[in-house]
């Protein structure tokens, strides 16, 4: 397998990561994501990692990349599902997943990214009421 | 890894399967599937195999057994994402997948669901009412 799929549900992108990421597998899942962010206008991504038990730096790094380049495509990063063992270990890594956000399940992410979404877009009326005054 | 997450969303549970099956951990989806199902209500499954880029005969027989399975929980079974080649080859192998609906993606899939069940809850709904009068 050389490609993690990326599915689509309405205005979000959902990527389950059961697999431990080597380097041309994670370099194919971040341009895939990019470009599916592009093509559909996709406002939110969730990750699950329910699958995971260990983690190692790649792998917190890659994920922290993909929170990264999502937000500069104006889409937000959730993950969800982290194991209380991977935490633990992203801690002791150092590795904080600055810029994305968790949530338990993918239930709970879905709100939390429709949350977001929604607030962003009422300060964007906002502004444009504003400008309009 | 030795278990495939499942994902619930709402009234449905979400599987994606990126891995061949082995032995055990088609046995283990089987059995984590029925368990999920009873513990969550859960009205539909889908089953992601976008990832998959061929298929043999115990992967479709796991397939239709999840599928019938499913049926005597009273939850409807939707495979997505089925790649052509997939496609081909289930027919060569002469595993029609019976029981099982498939659709081009996770959102027709879903839609597809939402049909079935409120399609059913219509005849439950009127058997009901026949029963009253």
């Amino acid at each position: 397998m050389d490609r993690i799929p990326i599915l689509r549900m309405g205005n979000f992108l959902l990527v389950t990561i059961q697999v431990d990421l080597y380097d041309r597998l994670a370099l194919n899942l971040e341009s895939d994501l990019v470009q599916m962010v592009s093509k559909t206008g996709a406002r939110g991504v969730l990750i699950d990692i329910s699958a995971l038990s260990i983690v190692d730096s790649f792998m917190g790094r890659i994920i922290g990349n993909i929170g990264s380049m999502s937000k500069i495509m104006d889409a937000e990063t959730v993950v969800v599902g982290m194991q209380p063992a991977v935490a633990i270990t992203l801690i002791e890594l150092g590795l904080e997943l600055k810029g994305v956000s968790t949530a338990l399940n993918v239930e709970k992410g879905m709100a939390l990214l429709q949350h977001k979404i929604g607030s962003s877009e009422d300060l964007e009326e906002d502004q444009d009421d504003s400008s309009v005054e």
